[in-house]
């Protein structure tokens, strides 16, 4: 029986509150209620839009789908009822109820990004996996008309290239309301790469155009429950990464910086426990992959990244208002979290966070992982001089030119595999500029020498700079951004 | 091969820091190691003696050893190694690697309570299997010896009867150091019943006659995450209850009251990261129960009921001391998130805390369980009036009197069953009138009606004494008790 239009729109409001049919991860009983389908949902139903292309996405790989809890499900929203015919006797039935597996994919998650693939991950396919939306022409378009602003190169050029609601925080900057930002960085080293500063310089520009609230996480609680390292290592690293943060000239009106070993109590703790209660240890095994010898600080870590979400969490910054929107910068790797948040808040009474997801800033040896903190040849450390920038770059950043200057003059270089030109795209303001040398490069009139030498400025001043302002950050300034206190928050009516 | 005394002392030193041979639980390892010995290990290796008398205790019965993580384990202190040769083949197999069953016998953990037998809980067997010590004559001469006063009627009439390390915490009174005494309460309900006030009464008598800090967590967070109560509503309670707690006359200058809720923070959230690195899924299951359907919440609260064993949580009484000894008077029940403890104290750098155990404390209807909060006939509360109590101990207080007053006069009452007589045992202080009265009812000489008048006038006295002193906490107080501060700590050398 093909599903009716009444019974599109009761799938339509459930898959506004939950991401899947039941709990917080895909089930058979998702892939039984594709089946249920003749054809694309309609298009004005765009939740279960979502849901349907993000099912779909795991059905074009040999995804193993985890049985559901029952074979006899129905979805009720104002008393029509939609039932799912769950059939286990059918194909791509689980081999292990609890096990999360995609055969032959790119692996994403908070502590691993793989490709599977040397070409790097393939984020439009994560999209549709995670079910988020793609940040189209169409929102960029509003966000200049609203800010008046064009939109940073990050968003102009695909490196914030997904979100969650941002078009909701849109409408509500339109109706002349406020949001708050929260970012966040689990301090497991005392040297921060360029890659690290993406997501804060993102967020420093949406402080700027928007004239909002931000909060910033340091869970060093998390690195110390996950790494071999000692809690007041742990503690010591985020007070020296919020230095760096501090320096990339966040306005201390706006800003409040926490150490979650420090901070975590009061209306804080309230709001982890109400998440804590919410969420079971099956839950958190399927969104993160925990397991039985996973020790308990881990398991209910999830709730402590989660609540910065909840603007109650900050009663000094708030006064205590529960549903002050929030719209979260982060790197896609971050987004498990984030769902597992939005899963739960609507059933405690709050507010959804919004999201945008960036890429992975890739490794000086090439696009298919993460830059490491361990391997210090992977990456360009802020404390690097301009000397070692300038090594490192020459000697370590996998070049997509030629073997030979001839080669090279006749062919061109490969920008899609350069990391120099992919770090210029990060870095390099000037959309004409990049563009001018993108056309050189390929065509084969710029060498990769020239190409290096380009960037090599760019990081030398980009880091130079840093180092000045990190350098003129006093004790008092680390006080004074650290201090729970009311933060320069006018709320509208 | 029988065990060689250098392999005892090995395997006694093993036992000292650890409660098995293995992680928190019992299994086939410690069965295996137990049919090792040929006769009982030697007299003066009391920590080996323990733990050979705890695991024997299970093989009593149709216990079923859960597996072993490992066939091929051994014990090595100082460079000598015992081999423990792990056989799944033989009998008491486990049937499921991780249920800790026991087949018809006593249920005790901190959610249930339940007596095989109307007998009421075996407590002899309860020592035996939680592998902890009675508390004998040679304890109690200790106790009156080292405080020059006769030992509290709790402790000479076996209502506290459990203990473990109380001889080390002794050793430190002889040795003029001083420690601190740790209790607690669930804030699930306002109408606390008598039975509420056993461990406080102890307690406060401990803290009197040693003279020494004390601590009383409120698990308003533990009540939140079981139970079907909102937060605030839980902290709520954790403040009325509090009252309570006041009234029953602590030190105000050597005593801190604390909700979780508004507690847990700083020094406090540091050593509960702590435990929770150090504490796996797979131990609290096997300790609690706990299962893949359970909230976070739940899995990691152990860990914040252990830490206040630990000086260090609360720096502004022990000013970071980390090694001042702890006491916790407590029911049996709560003994196993104590096992956790001790377990995880030593591998942090913290003493293991030391226990008294209490029995529990009956329902007017009988011994077989603990009262309840929810059935007000179940217990008297301590807001009931004068009148109301001696209705309910009239009416409800299960009586060993015999059917007709002949009968009586001339077969005696029993006060194995006697509801009133036990709770003169536990609030009549005067030894030489409860044995006056037992000679009497058990000969016949003094009928029901007679035992129950001397009850009700103990207990009007004793609730109308508490409930006079509650009205008198005030707001101040409660302030006072319950606010982080230095208490009247004097650390001799």
């Amino acid at each position: 029986m093909p599903i009716t239009r009444k019974e599109e729109e009761v799938l339509n409001e459930h898959f506004l509150i939950n991401s899947y049919v039941e709990g917080f991860t895909v089930s058979q009983a998702d892939l039984c209620l594709l089946k249920q389908f003749t054809s694309l949902p309609s298009q004005d139903l765009i939740n279960l839009q979502r849901w349907h292309r993000h099912i779909a996405s795991f059905t074009e790989e040999k995804f193993i789908f985890p049985d559901s809890k029952s074979n006899n499900l129905s979805i009720i929203q104002n008393g029509i009822k939609v039932q799912i015919m769950v059939n286990t006797s059918e194909e791509n039935v689980a081999i292990d109820g609890n096990d999360f597996k995609v055969v032959e994919d790119d692996v994403v998650d908070p502590w691993n990004v793989q490709a599977a693939s040397n070409k790097g991950i393939d984020y439009d396919k994560l999209i549709d996996r995670f079910g988020s939306s793609r940040i189209d022409e169409a929102l960029l378009e509003r966000f200049e008309k609203l800010t008046g602003q064009k939109p940073h190169h990050f968003l102009r050029r695909g490196i914030f290239f997904s979100h969650r609601d941002m078009h909701r925080v849109l409408n509500l900057v339109e109706a002349g309301k406020k949001f708050f930002l929260y970012t966040g960085r689990g301090p497991s080293s005392e040297a921060m790469h360029v890659g690290h500063l993406i997501p804060f310089i993102m967020t420093k520009w949406l402080q700027d155009v928007f004239d909002v609230p931000l909060v910033i996480q340091l869970t060093d609680d998390e690195k110390y429950l996950w790494k071999d390292l000692k809690l007041e290592q742990c503690n010591k690293l985020a007070y020296e990464n919020a230095k760096d943060i501090i320096a990339v000239g966040f306005d201390r009106n706006k800003t409040f910086i926490f150490s979650d070993i420090d901070f975590v109590g009061g209306a804080f703790y309230k709001n982890v426990l109400m998440v804590q209660k919410h969420v079971t240890f099956n839950q958190v095994k399927g969104i993160f992959g925990f397991d039985e010898s996973s020790n308990i600080g881990k398991i209910m870590f999830p709730a402590i990244q989660a609540v910065p979400s909840f603007s109650s969490s900050f009663p000094f910054i708030f006064g205590g208002k529960k549903d002050v929107p929030c719209l979260i910068p982060c790197a896609i790797d971050q987004d498990p979290y984030f769902r597992m948040t939005r899963d739960v808040a609507p059933r405690l009474g709050f507010q959804k966070p919004a999201l945008i997801h960036s890429t992975f800033f890739p490794a000086l040896q090439g696009a298919s992982s993460k830059m490491s903190a361990s391997d210090e040849n992977s990456s360009i450390f802020l404390t690097d001089t301009a000397n070692q920038i300038k090594k490192k770059i020459n000697k370590y950043a996998f070049s997509g030119g030629r073997d030979t200057i001839e080669e090279h003059r006749e062919k061109g270089g490969d920008c899609e595999v350069d990391v120099s030109y992919m770090y210029l795209q990060f870095f390099m303001e000037d959309d004409d500029k990049l563009e001018n040398i993108h056309q050189q490069y390929s065509s084969g009139q710029m060498l990769t020498g020239e190409l290096k030498a380009e960037l090599i400025k760019i990081l030398q001043k980009l880091i130079g700079d840093h180092q000045e302002r990190r350098k003129n950050v006093t004790d008092n300034d680390i006080k004074e951004y650290m201090s729970p206190r009311p933060l320069n928050f006018i709320e509208s009516k």
